[in-house]
């Protein structure tokens, strides 16, 4: 009975936008139910029924039995450990909201006591010896995780991150480029995000209706670094940063509720494709989620459009369960090689999705159960 | 009677977006009143108040007595002249949405009558006997009109134009630079541009709410080719546009209904000026207009924020009559020099202000009655 | 085989709004399959695939084979006829947006020709031989197709029309509480509908963000009547429209892309019943589409939501496949009885969603082959 | 001098919306000078200057030294009181936002120490001493303040009130049919309310963009229960509330930044004038602020507009200084008599502009300084 072998997980921050995005997306999963969530001291001992009264803000629903689920208080990773113990809980996604260090600890408390966390926070993704993955991407990464248990003398548990949702809509295109054996040395983004990615009640409407704000603390950072860690390689138990390409980001808000675009122009190296030959790699584009034939992966990691206006956030957000990134606009720059326009949703593929893609990666390459 | 010095000026275009701006800016215009409207032939003959019922989309009105002027048809120039004859009307503003080639013809064929236009249009800015002009920049460029008068055969009339909406946030900024002696190589500049800029009805609320197109036909064009004409140097009876900077634009249209923001990254030549001097510079920039304090003239032409989550197009864009354009996030680039977040109105300092601002120059500089 | 038995189906005005709604509702249809596009005479003769490229509006894409029909002339009945001449039509969807007495002709034209009309248009909607059909409503309304039939000496063709998008959201729980043997005097109404109820290209975005418009030409007429004739009687070969309730509408646009909020204060008449009562009946009530199991009908009509500030169109509106009306607020009033809010998706089940669940209501009496 | 004889003014909630909004409004006022600022403990202390940087919301800016104030505890009654012994203040409009018991018993201890508060704030609204004052419609209430002094054996201070933004759109012209002799008996109101309505950060955007949520807390109550305040009479030495009319309040939020629409069908006594007679009734209203030519009053309270898509929130909330009610859409309803559209501007005329045109009644009337 297909039920039975499902593996029970928990949801930290399961009241958070993004934690309700996990336990929206898991609801019908094949291989994964939710049995266990955990939020704030504040709501635990709640049903999660009772707590997400009047503050579930998806039209979709949670799957069957989430509603009559106690919250427990995610601080106590204790709590997890006896659900382990009771074959409740196989691992935990992470979507806490807390201060970086609070993070950084507690998700150690849950991999320290066996349980893997895969995490959607910020707060380990540049530890050495913790994955940043994008299934499509780095999935090799998963290599560090038997160097870094053994480092931290863990057994089965262990910290496996994804990067920043604003870098999703060009990352990927950026690793099939350079996949194919084009080198890229600079790149130029200018983001235009979504207002879900402040999570809720996040970005007030006052700063935003009739309005942009060309500011999202720490995003510009995190936009230039992450894909450095993404492309890096495994040496020396640690995954080294790649040294290219540069990267400059503008980072702005707009009045977009889910969906974040991004402008960019490229400039390759001394070898440099056609357009023809960058439509053609993109277009073809495949990853071992694909191979895997993983439940969450885009059957098409990258869509391309040829319509003038395309894409657009509310238009192209959903292709593909919203996990595949959408590319058009692809035309020369004036001063690097490239310019296209990406869009990806940012918290399904930017977040709870791309989480979920990873767990799926994981349990293929065996390390969950 | 100060009344009685005002000159009388003609709104071709009058019931559009831009022509009804102007009709607003110019109702309590201390040197220049309406009292000429024109429109397309099937308005014409109309009162403009009855043309306007329910089409008026500004919430401040039009001056005294423009209710009650007939609409002639903007194709017909002879009414126009006849008008000059009656010494109603001593030039025209130039909003005409029309095909291109019309425009172009048209605009000549009011300038052929001696009536000088100032215009909003495109048509006729790549004509090199035509000045492109943003008065704080390119004052100097109005000395093109004799020779263009003389070329033409032209007695009083003559054609000045002014660019695109959607450079203002960076030419007054670029300029400003390039005055203080430092060369600008290369800019990478994207645009998060308002709805009010596509005109009424312009952009469908279904292709904007909840959404971002990121296009705009010809605007990217427009964008990377008009400052080069407009720092280009007057050279055998022809403005020779400027070689530098290169430029590459990403232009996208946002859920705003007023003010253009740009996101703009910035190489210098050789030498360098730190982000101190940069503000320095910006901050204490002033021109022609302030100079003769035109009365449509902003006091400073650029205002910094400091805040980091500054400019924005609700907050900034009315700034000193909407006429200044305000700068902010101005930091270091980690590929170029410079990387800074420019706004300005788009309908206001970006056209009808723009344009009025043109008129009192040209009328200080002798050319306009 | 399934595909062998789908009924080939037709959209006139293939390209706008409904008609594209329509196409992506009917693209995975267990009954009906669109084999045959119609649209106005300058998109005759392209691929439909051609003729939307850059214009289709919606997330979700179109059934197989419909990208390659060659969109005829809607205007041209005969080119229909032979299409059924030859298999390939069964019926068509109006989703005509032309003058009315344009569609009032041409729907006419096409079930003369023995093809049944199932049309979203309201040209047709106040012939008294013409049933107005919400399926869980007013099914038996049916019964007066052969009616109509004989008097227009039509064979197998007739015309059935929805009614207007602003009225699904009270007038399912209006029949309910009829149907619980409730009398309703007078009902106040408010409207706040979306955007997207006025086709493409629609509503200006100037007209809409960071505003409201109180006005919707014909709306609140039709808010207001059209109900009696839904609740009326066939007498004498006519549907007579019922006298009860009176209805006063406001109706304004709001920026929301889809999902049509009405504001509704109602009166009954001398038996009252408690708001608990109300209630029951509203989250029992059941129709025939839901005895007869349509493939398009909602498991449950009528959703009651519990939470202060529900429903919300963009929370709310795709409740079960957006087909279902979901109410909320439920109290008294303090002038009248009963107070609610009531919301339903305008383009699903106040447009293409409906005309598909009224044809399979009309299949499973026999109408339809 | 002018200067010398402005009143100096307290602002407290100095940093909140509405606090914001008084501080700008007052920037070039004739009569009254902020002098003194006040807002949570967390702030005292700093100047407002620093405590607004990147929290001030609005386009307009403070008067001349305001950035430079230091500001107070508001909870420190007594600071207050040194400054109006310096010379510092005269008296304090409140804009609290507190619970509301804090409210009640903090306005009081200014009041006690002969502060005169013109409060915003909710709180002291149903005291029956206290008068909530719409200008133009109840300014005899004034006649109160000497009662409320000598029950609560206050010398000079005394608390004045005006009632909630949602009411000002039919509040006066309500008034205005009544004081022309029409007795009302009941109204349905339906309001569609801006964000900024709810303060900042107030509305999350995540909760509004492509939304409107149907229920604002509190606000039906209010909406329906202060008009009868309003319209009540001193007797006994309290205000007693009227008895009619009877209204029921529908009210919803929607995504406009500032500008409440009311939607109000009205029924008139057994008297009933015609339309014709409304408009002229409504065009023709002036009140005491008018006959006093106070500062901050419109010329006309109330301003007709005859297109049928108007009032408009983002059209309308402007005009004349946004202190008028802009009325459209006038028209018999088809249950009660009479059906229109309101507009006022919730944080001008609906707050800190109603609280200022409250403080010149009274300082006209003598009751200040």
């Amino acid at each position: 009975m297909e039920t039975i072998q499902k593996i029970p997980v928990g949801v930290l921050g399961a009241t958070g936008m993004v934690g309700q995005q996990y336990i929206a997306l898991l609801a019908q999963h094949p291989w994964f139910e939710v049995r266990y969530v955990a939020a704030s001291p504040r709501n635990a001992g709640k049903l999660y029924r009772d707590a997400m009264a009047g503050r579930w803000q998806l039209s979709s629903g949670w799957g069957p039995g989430v509603g009559d689920l106690v919250l427990e208080d995610a601080n106590d990773a204790a709590a997890a450990l006896q659900a382990v113990q009771q074959g409740r809980l196989g691992f935990v996604f992470s979507a806490l909201e807390m201060e970086k260090d609070a993070i950084l600890s507690l998700e150690e408390a849950y991999a320290a006591r066996g349980i893997p966390v895969i995490s959607n926070a910020s707060a380990n993704r540049w530890n050495a010896d913790v994955p940043m993955l994008i299934a499509e991407v780095n999935p090799h990464h998963a290599d560090i995780i038997p160097i870094q248990q053994k480092a931290r003398s863990w057994d089965k548990g262990f910290i496996a991150v994804k990067p920043n949702c604003s870098i999703q809509s060009y990352m990927t295109p950026l690793y099939a480029l350079l996949k194919a054996g084009y080198e890229v040395n600079r790149l130029f983004i200018t983001t235009l995000q979504a207002v879900s990615g402040a999570g809720y009640p996040g970005v007030p409407s006052l700063d935003i209706i009739d309005n942009v704000v060309p500011y999202i603390g720490g995003e510009e950072e995190k936009s230039e670094l992450e894909p450095l860690k993404i492309l890096g390689t495994i040496r020396n138990g640690q995954i080294q940063p790649a040294s290219a390409p540069k990267i400059s980001a503008h980072c702005n808000r707009v009045p977009v509720v889910n969906g974040h675009t991004a402008c960019v122009s490229l400039e390759f190296g001394a070898k440099k494709p056609s357009i023809e030959e960058v439509k053609a790699i993109w277009s073809s584009f495949s990853g071992l989620p694909q191979e895997l034939n993983l439940p969450m992966a885009p059957k098409q990691p990258i869509i391309l459009r040829e319509e003038a206006n395309r894409p657009q956030p509310r238009k192209d957000r959903d292709a593909d369960k919203a996990m595949a990134v959408t590319l058009g606009r692809i035309r020369p720059c004036t001063i690097f090689d490239l310019r296209f326009v990406g869009l990806s949703h940012n918290t399904i593929r930017g977040a709870a999705g791309g989480g979920i893609l990873n767990a799926e990666l994981l349990k293929a390459k065996g390390y969950l159960g």
